[in-house]
């Protein structure tokens, strides 16, 4: 019996379909899992393809061609050290290890350090799109050494979603962490888009009262404009789906306490280490935490009232374009802030990281895929360099154009006494970013003040302390 | 020659001031720098005073009292571990160990479980009120061994600032890094006030257009009543000083870039990884990132235009009252969040802060101090167990009082493209906390949607996943 070009560990939903997708690109595939239970299952289930069960670990690397491929898909942490130590003494020199787990990037530093010592190979990959995606074509965001890269390239480009100009969504990211990292930010994008999605439903809701099959119109159409977006397309058909229980629409059956799994945490903490500001995507993490105090807000909703309720009397196509346009313009803010971290990171931890490349495998596969990626390729191909998306043309005319969309709905939200911390958090970065001058030269007179930490002054550089007794 | 009660080693302006205010109270104070220069400037500077120098850690341990009383003033990290390790070997079961310096709880923690297991004593403590603060007497708070606080609360309790009831700023926090904890949220909540501050100057001055004089004027009246704090007083007198190069406002020669020394930055991670809204104090931190971004903003001034400037057509002195209730009221929002981490943290490392005590010991020697803070120590007294201050009845009538003011300036900010990032935050983080229901729902639909990640129902308990397909 031949051997096999890969395989793959951990066979829960997102490893199994990640072998399932390699098989279905003509490869045979190595499986092997802890508890042979799932093997026995996945084997079963699909007797006709070409997976090939392993009981052992030895067995598992005996199976395998030289060098070794090996997609680890087992839990980020301990999990993935104890699947390494256990792997290390039966892998050879050049053989090559890939995680494809949400993985913290420093563990993914870590572990590329400590296997280069033994002469292994060790690919960090983001894997986005979910159980759909493994199955079917994720976009895949991998990081290491570039030399073991192009010996896994082919089969990651082979099973990788498409984008609509049929380039596939796989590229190499950078060295060590570049993968783990990139993916980290845009599932910290996700939460930002998933955030502004929800704060534009609220306000359309609980300003002008529409109804959910309102609501999945609407969604419907912005999902035809420049919106076209994978988030905006499953926004348009909750809101058409019913609860099978209570035929009542499902979205209103949804307790409204929302999860997190700490990749959107992760992306914040990251930005305040390297000093990037990151205020969307942190009101959208903490927006989701404040849901979570279910009990306290129900207790809080009996003591704090809010402003009198207001029928709505202005032209309500007219607000709904204008929320569409809110909604546009801070998902540029949003992404123009993620991005700006990438450029942070890339030169924090040397990795010369290809920000259009970034935005391109974006385009499909996974959960933030939208027409609007193509903007930010294109941004990056005029200029490579580019501190900031907002100071792209493009970017900027949106800015110009939308700006008063965005202000009118804060307003119209904060007047109602609807939360928006992410709508409102993306004026005030954009109004920051683009002010000459902020009032941080108070701040700094104060900190001279109580704590002689001195400042800059506007005339000549140095540093300098006041008298100020 | 007799032994001394207390010695300070390193002596920096911290240290040394400290050391001063300790002498100052009637004690002889061994003192011991790594470099003897310091020593000896000190020296040579107080004469008359009781210090006595030491010039290696062997003769400074042997001039202490035993239990021996160590007071820690290096610098933060390695240097605190370097010394902790070089007196170690020198010290004897039942000593103590203080460290003053601005040091992350996590290892205070650690330090505490090293130590013990040496049979030697390790307080944590945050010193808060800077240069000044230290010599004529700061708030302080420890935390450690219930029994060795006990050892050293005569001398602590002496040099504390005292509250205007005649309280001493000083009171046990709580086990291991409790202390160093409580500081660093002071620390956050010091960001947050000082960037509510900066907002409020720079709405008065780009909306009405207010002078420097009339801004020392205005800030002073606002210390007259319920904002009366250190941070206002010495905002109005800024706003009064002049530069002695050029003759101008000293405020407007200070650069707008302001720095930090991380602590407020450690205060939005922890809350991240406690799971507790903190927007307020993030979007300060991220604030002061953005104002570093000097050259980039100068770059984006040029491309972003905002709105066209319009004149301000109201009644000025209402609007002027109105930033001070927005003022105030976000205030109270910031304090709320940080309280609540207080509380979140209590739980999760076991320290039963108590929360009155340290709203109180706030009152006196620290920047954040402030009349309100009696108000914070008062609404404990009367509910020990209080979810969020919001929810206390003086804090209840602020914002049912003072929400429409707040809502206004944030509406007239961001219609004028003036970036109120903390104001903003305030109120979404208000309407969303006294929100039964916020639009999570959807963002749960979404998970289970694309990830399978389940949701609640509102009818029962359980989680639920829907065939979305």
């Amino acid at each position: 019996m031949g051997k096999q070009a890969i395989g793959v560990v951990g066979l829960a939903v997102m490893g199994r379909n990640l072998a399932l997708n390699i098989e279905s690109r003509g490869h045979a595939v190595s499986v092997y899992n802890r508890s042979s239970t799932k093997t026995d299952e996945l084997i079963a289930e699909f007797p006709e393809r070409k997976l090939v069960p392993a009981y052992t670990l030895e067995e598992f690397v005996e199976s395998l061609e030289k060098p070794r491929r090996i997609l680890l898909m087992v839990k980020a942490g301990e999990a993935t050290d104890a699947t390494i130590a256990a792997l290390k003494p039966l892998l050879d020199e050049g053989d090559i290890l890939i995680d494809g787990g949400n993985t913290h990037f420093t563990d993914t530093i870590r572990r590329n350090q400590d296997l280069a010592k033994s002469k292994l190979h060790f690919i960090g990959t983001g894997v986005s799109g979910g159980e759909e995606g493994a199955l079917k074509g994720p976009s895949i965001m991998p990081g290491g050494p570039r030399d073991a890269y192009d010996l896994v390239a082919p089969i990651l480009t082979e099973i990788a979603a498409k984008a609509p100009d049929g380039e596939p969504c796989v590229a190499y990211m950078g060295p060590d962490g570049a993968g783990h990292f990139v993916k980290m930010v845009h599932n910290g994008i996700e939460y930002g888009d998933m955030q502004l999605i929800a704060e534009s439903y609220w306000v359309l809701k609980q300003v002008l009262g529409l109804s959910n099959a309102e609501l999945g119109k609407v969604y419907t159409e912005w999902n035809e404009g420049e919106l076209d977006s994978y988030l905006i397309e499953i926004t348009s058909k909750i809101f058409r789906k019913k609860d099978e229980e209570t035929g009542l629409d499902l979205v209103d059956v949804i307790l409204d306490r929302a999860a997190q799994k700490g990749t959107g945490k992760w992306t914040s903490q990251n930005a305040l280490d390297l000093g990037v500001p990151l205020p969307l995507i942190t009101e959208s993490v903490f927006a989701r935490v404040l849901s979570s105090l279910k009990t306290e807000r129900i207790a809080a909703s009996k003591v704090l009232a809010g402003p009198a309720a207001k029928p709505f009397t202005g032209d309500r196509a007219a607000f709904v374009e204008a929320v569409r346009r809110a909604l546009y313009f801070s998902k540029v803010i949003s992404y123009a802030q993620g991005f700006a971290q990438l450029h942070a990171a890339s030169a924090e931890y040397d990795w010369n990281l290809d920000f259009g490349t970034i935005a391109k495998i974006f385009r499909a596969g996974c959960i933030i895929r939208a027409r609007f990626l193509q903007k930010i390729t294109d941004a990056y191909a005029k200029d490579p360099a580019l501190d900031n998306l907002l100071l792209d043309p493009y970017f900027s005319d949106i800015a110009a154009n939308y700006q008063s969309a965005l202000r009118e709905v804060v307003s119209a939200a904060v007047a109602a006494g609807v939360p928006v911390p992410a709508f409102a958090s993306a004026v005030a970065y954009f109004d920051g970013y683009r002010s000459e001058r902020v009032p941080a030269n108070l701040v700094q007179a104060q900190r001279d003040f109580f704590g002689a930490h001195t400042f800059e002054r506007v005339d000549r550089a140095g540093s300098f302390h006041a008298n100020w007794s």
